[in-house]
């Protein structure tokens, strides 16, 4: 993703603690208290410019949604579309997605969205893909018991990767879609990125995964 | 696959016991005595016309090659390629690949080869596919401990549900190529469908899976 510099991201991030939680440490096991309420709470981890977890939260509004971003001119694109929806059952982190076992507790999430993740192609940088073992062992800690991960991706490299990442780790592929848009799946939510790749003809590739 | 009508085919399967065993329950468990040596066997349940069980076993001749076909006009096809190959490691069933068990003894197969099953795309013959978790626990039975099954297709929808069928049935996904001819799959020996429908622009996926 193309990162802007934006003086003035940061200040508007601090402005809006109704949508962004700063210090997300602090809710670790209480996000229910948060939301004020028992809903499921889903996550995603990497939310980019956040059309997805804004339109999720407004088309399924018995589900509370986390998104996190790291990248503050990015993530402030994500508070922008929350502030227009108005939506109570949506908040954002602007924190790194590597720290999840700091901000949530054992069996708290109900799902993990990953959507169009960098996909690092260099074998060197293989631990820093959102599908490497070491981060779905952090989304296996934070999730309930056979919990999901839903993943799409237009990287055929990063998809092939990630069918057998998690197939290695021990997770069961409950469906896999190898052309999102040519299929009978109605539910979904284009990204920015999505729309802009798909309209190039670029695959959208899709897996739900499930921990045992 | 187009069958066509060839009279003369089961005569000439029948004059060729070198390469056809016509009763293939009498060597189950006895395999290595019809090769005459201790060689793993790999089996290809669909060899079709036989060109990639042949020249498998022509670049491979510490492997013993089982080929199942049980179409005798397609079969025929594969005979006369391995009569033309002239090597030691190679013999045909012309037989209902669905009889494994009553031809192989459990542990006595290395290795399981799938290359261009039929997709059956309709719900309702879900269990003819090759990849059918019926046919999975089969292959697992004749297979030795570990063992792997090596597919290939070029029918997308074949594909998604065999990844799906195998990672559910409880094998890991060890790779898996989503274009195998843009990859860098060096040790690919194409079928004769695979080059006719890969000229044409199909793509070819293919995946190891194992058994745990």
């Amino acid at each position: 993703m193309r990162l802007r510099n934006k003086p003035w991201a940061q200040d508007k991030i601090n402005n809006h603690p109704d949508y962004v939680i700063t210090n997300p440490a602090e809710y670790r096991g209480k996000w229910n208290q948060l939301f004020s309420n028992d809903q499921p709470i889903h996550i995603e981890v990497g939310t980019g410019r956040g059309r997805f977890i804004t339109e999720m939260a407004k088309e399924n509004p018995h589900i509370n949604y986390v998104g996190i971003e790291k990248y503050t001119s990015v993530a402030v694109d994500a508070l922008e579309k929350m502030l227009e929806a108005e939506v109570p059952n949506v908040k954002l982190l602007n924190v790194d997605g590597g720290g999840l076992l700091d901000f949530f507790e054992e069996g708290e999430v109900g799902r993990v969205y990953l959507n169009f993740s960098d996909p690092w192609p260099k074998v060197r940088h293989e631990k820093r893909r959102l599908t490497h073992q070491s981060f779905l062992s952090q989304y296996e800690k934070v999730l309930v018991q056979n919990g999901e991960v839903h993943f799409k991706t237009d990287n055929q490299g990063l998809f092939e990767y990630s069918l057998g990442s998690m197939s290695q780790y021990g997770m069961k592929l409950k469906q896999v879609w190898l052309d999102l848009h040519n299929s009978e799946f109605e539910a979904n939510i284009m990204t920015e990125y999505e729309e802009k790749f798909s309209s190039k003809g670029n695959r959208i590739y899709r897996v739900e995964a499930k921990y045992e």
